[in-house]
């Protein structure tokens, strides 16, 4: 008889995240599951990995079909430890999710839940981070269910193209008001920062909001508020090819030898 | 007459990092300059920002010429509080570093010292990262003083284009045993990891060594094996433009509405 297939889940919320609770739920129903999630909300860490200092990592189940551990580290940390040393066999599909809050636009360089799923790519395994626009762990996910159900399948069978990472936004309306998907890019926008003083002067919180600085129907941005989940292929590569074309003199100006 | 022209310096290594003094007593010589740097190592935050957490920053000098700030935060929130808050006019020119340690190939994906200078970009700062190669905080960069004065020379005159991040590497070599200046795109390479408990069985570091996958000669990784300082423009945007092309099924076969 076939092996069921392997799904390593991570996200940067958190372990005990209702978004990736109500993951594992559904993953359980496809095959067998591992979770290394961080201990703590570990929201807007990128890529970060925690370097030279001690990661503490904690067994919380470890059953034939299902295993849990909690990490210290970094999301991007826990798909390491998850895919080195705590998975007893390579994942076919690794999800990142679902994270409670946007992901798209600029926040494709800050968020940790689409780094975490970047890492598996780098590591071989097949990987997608899945995002719900609003920001508020009570989100009643459920009317997605299906819908997720048979896209992970479909990600299970369907191996995506080596080096790239899907980063799936879901937006903030029930499943039967979604008009379709769309395969977009990272659309132009910023956050306005507000930078506040706490308490002392010289102590403060840096907090923000999103300004869309175009609406073009090929992005995410647009994908999003017109009631389609966007999918945004990501590259490792962050390399301007333009820009190379372009600026070959810049050899010589800047080395007079 | 014209005032003299402000960089905003930054690191991930921290702020009595020896390449930042170096860069510090360069910049000096050719402009106002304000330090807003990690009060500890912060090597491989990535683009991580502190969210919803205290940020303490401390002034440490602030006069007509100099000003220099430390902060509790992660190399990108030291910029969007320098740019933000602290300085008091918008940088000519942000430099990240000088990073003891490589920041080429897939490092560009881990490096807070290249992601510090990003979020420089993001904000509408000329920015450039500057690594050296060797990781030891004792390497003498003193021959490539005359070199990198006549490189902030020319950004500080020659705007990059919009969006678009400079990722300079030094090769651990001399500086009169350069060949030249290779503007290069981001090779590919891997971390080999090493997870080795520590103490308890539950607690481990994860390290590693890097591993080049390729040697084309239009590669950071040729260019700093061959004796070329390599210099990798970076984009923003993290679209896989060729997989949307050719995978355009993907939002029916997503979608079967």
């Amino acid at each position: 008889m076939k092996k069921k297939p392997l799904i390593l889940l991570v996200n940067d919320d958190g372990i005990l995240s209702p978004g990736l609770r109500f993951l594992i739920k559904l993953c359980k129903k496809l095959a067998r599951v591992y979770v290394v999630a961080p201990t703590q909300d570990r929201s807007g860490r990128s890529h970060a990995i925690t370097v030279e200092e001690k990661i503490t990592f904690k067994k919380i189940i470890n059953s034939e079909f299902y295993s849990e551990y909690s990490c210290s580290g970094t999301p991007v940390d826990c798909v390491k430890l998850a895919i080195n040393r705590i998975c007893k066999e390579k994942p076919d599909l690794c999800i990142s999710g679902i994270n409670h809050g946007a992901n798209y636009s600029i926040s494709t360089l800050y968020s940790a839940t689409l780094h975490a799923a970047i890492e598996g790519t780098i590591l071989g395994v097949n990987s997608i981070a899945i995002s719900h626009l609003n920001y508020s762990n009570k989100i009643d996910m459920y009317s997605y269910q299906d819908y997720l159900l048979s896209m992970i399948k479909y990600f299970l069978i369907n191996k995506i193209e080596t080096g790239v990472t899907l980063n799936i936004n879901l937006p903030d309306i029930k499943f039967d008001k979604i008009k379709g998907v769309k395969l977009c890019r990272q659309g132009k926008g910023k956050w306005i920062e507000k930078i506040s003083s706490i308490g002392k002067e010289n102590e403060c919180s840096i907090t923000g909001h999103f300004l869309a600085e175009e609406d073009s129907n090929d992005t995410d941005i647009w994908a999003l508020e017109n009631s389609y989940v966007s999918i945004v292929p990501i590259k490792i590569d962050m390399t301007n090819y333009d820009f190379i074309k372009s600026n070959k003199k810049l050899e010589n100006e800047l080395f007079k030898g």
